[in-house]
């Protein structure tokens, strides 16, 4: 039974294949440390990162390769934003429907939040943006598009409506860059965080933060430790980006997600057309269904969640794993999205697509969902 | 010109062809996430990473492997328990010779420190372990072996001083783990802190700690966010190893980890008596060399460094380099060790090795040793 994968974003696959073959090339040739010794290995590895750097920088149309910051994953980067930009006691405005990586951040460091007006689908209201600042508010924190609806908040406008109050915007972009472009000055972006093996088709284990120069002055590192640069300090360098990247970096999955990069910037725009038509097919096969109804806002993000009064989404999707189709259901460490468009507690199947999937998988993942309704008496 | 790795105490280097292997079938086979979905995918790798868990307890012993917690570097790792388990204004004991991953968080967080007496080696004098003790000392955090000279600390004695006077002992083995035998209940180390990238011969970007279950419940993750379980809960779940390892892992670099681990298992012996071998040889040829000294404690850590009064190190590690030799000069992220041997500012050259080198590799550079002297009018 051929295998369909439906859970892009939760992590894409599958990679392009010059991802694993940059990972080899780097583990079987090079093998080197960054900044931890004077070989030509050791140039050749820190080369390719500060290229990478470079595009990452280029990708939001700035231009300031030491201010983009690895970290592990996106998560990480807004851990680190959250704890060392803000400080307990802080407020910060956000969007009805942020993910647990922004939330939990928040409530276990002891920053309070106003949730931003909004239309019935979670688009911030950019006008009402101002009732909502306090005087203690530090920031805002938008997550791009949502991992469970697609919502594509207007981030240009929301980013210049904060500009007028001098609210910085943090952007979680784990599930739009790559889909979509932004500007760090034109959308008046203070930080963007970002994952490298959702749309960006890395290797997991990547991600990191961006930024210009003047704000990651006031932010203080989540991890201290070697850098290889200033070893004679016991406290921690200020140089970028050695002050946010401590330790051994995950130099592979780095290989890795500059040949993703590369992949990306060659294939934009079949990667998005594809995309786009393959989430607009889905649509149109499912909206001949009575018993569902369909959460996906918008044609830049190829997600479809599903929700339905009369069936259990859970056994959909077990169903649909049971015939080889694998979807992610239930809350997607998401529970604000879910109380949002009233689906908690049982959640959605949610179907994300990449433009490695086809027409034809998606004919046939139909086929299975028909089969499951017909078997719980619903068509 | 062939290619002399002696670097392999900053990241180790071949390693086993089956890390790749495991990284590359994970790659086009699998490619899913963990805990966050239903498929035999998902499944499948969270058996590998389990497994990897399993390993990893019985590296050191153990048997929890739910106390086994992911970090992407032994860095992070330290920085997690000092973070998380000590607080502002605590005190701690440590060796003198502790490196920057330790020191900088100690410092940046505000934590206190005595360092322990010691021989002239920096071996901590067990006896008098008591007198360093405050009563706001909270904790013991020792660097198993040294990443300067290999100077091997007697953890089995420390840890049952400590356990006398109720200090928790954190032990940083990013040099130790793999070619010493650590047994966490016998010899009463609370916390072992591992890399995952040097002589555990995994891929870059993995690393952790390893507990058990009780002092684990005082430690605050440092990383909040998505979990894939009780996704309702905008707090940090408590449940284990979910609790600290919130955001998508490093699934690639971990399933090169459980290769290497393997890998490890079932060549133990060998890598060992190759490794004490080398170094011993390493040591014999320079031992006819006047005008150096040699900083080498331990025949259980394949690290010789050397320093001069009569030549700059920094000159013969880029004399080696210009011939292909990789070594690695200067501080090592290890100001306290260098101080305290002497060395600094200066520093010293490394070689470091593993069972991948040989002695004709350890001749061919002993001959360009020779050969820099000989420029140097010092032979």
């Amino acid at each position: 039974m051929k295998r369909i994968y439906l859970d892009n974003s939760s992590t894409s696959y599958p990679k392009p294949k010059s991802v694993i073959m940059a990972m080899s090339d780097y583990f079987y040739e090079n093998g080197s440390n960054l900044q931890r010794g004077e070989s030509s290995y050791n140039f050749d590895a820190e080369d390719v990162i500060m290229s990478l750097r470079e595009e990452l920088s280029k990708l939001v149309s700035s231009n300031n390769p030491e201010c983009v910051i690895f970290t592990p994953n996106v998560t990480t980067a807004l851990n680190t934003v959250i704890r060392g930009y803000l400080k307990s006691g802080d407020h910060v405005i956000i969007s009805p429907l942020e993910h647990n990586a922004v939330m939990r951040p928040l409530v276990e460091n002891n920053i309070s939040y106003t949730l931003l007006d909004s239309d019935s689908f979670g688009h911030v209201i950019e006008e009402n943006i101002k009732k909502s600042i306090k005087k203690e508010t530090k920031a805002c924190i938008i997550q791009g598009a949502n991992n469970v609806t697609g919502c594509v908040q207007n981030i240009n406008k929301i980013g210049n409506t904060l500009k007028e109050y001098g609210i910085p915007l943090i952007l979680d972009s784990a599930q739009s860059l790559g889909h979509i472009d932004y500007n760090l000055e034109k959308d008046n972006i203070s930080i963007l965080c970002f994952t490298g093996h959702k749309s960006l088709f890395g290797p997991q284990g990547t991600g990191g933060f961006i930024t210009n120069s003047e704000i990651i002055k006031e932010i203080k590192p989540l991890i201290y430790g070697g850098t290889g640069s200033f070893s004679d300090l016991l406290t921690q360098p200020d140089n970028l980006p050695d002050k946010f990247e401590s330790g051994t970096q995950n130099i592979i999955g780095l290989m890795g997600l500059n040949a993703a990069i590369n992949y990306l910037k060659d294939n934009k725009e079949n990667i998005r057309k594809t995309e786009r038509e393959l989430r607009s097919y889905f649509i149109s096969l499912l909206d001949n269904i009575k018993c569902i109804e369909i959460h996906s806002y918008s044609d830049e993000i190829p997600i479809v969640s599903i929700s339905s009064n009369s069936f259990d989404v859970a056994k959909l999707a077990n169903f649909l794993s049971s015939n080889n189709i694998q979807t992610r259901v239930g809350l997607h460490c998401n529970v604000m999205t879910h109380k949002f468009i009233n689906t908690y507690p049982s959640g959605t199947i949610r179907f994300s697509f990449s433009h490695f999937n086809t027409k034809a998988e998606l004919d046939m993942c139909f086929c299975y969902i028909k089969e499951f309704l017909n078997e719980e008496g619903l068509l």
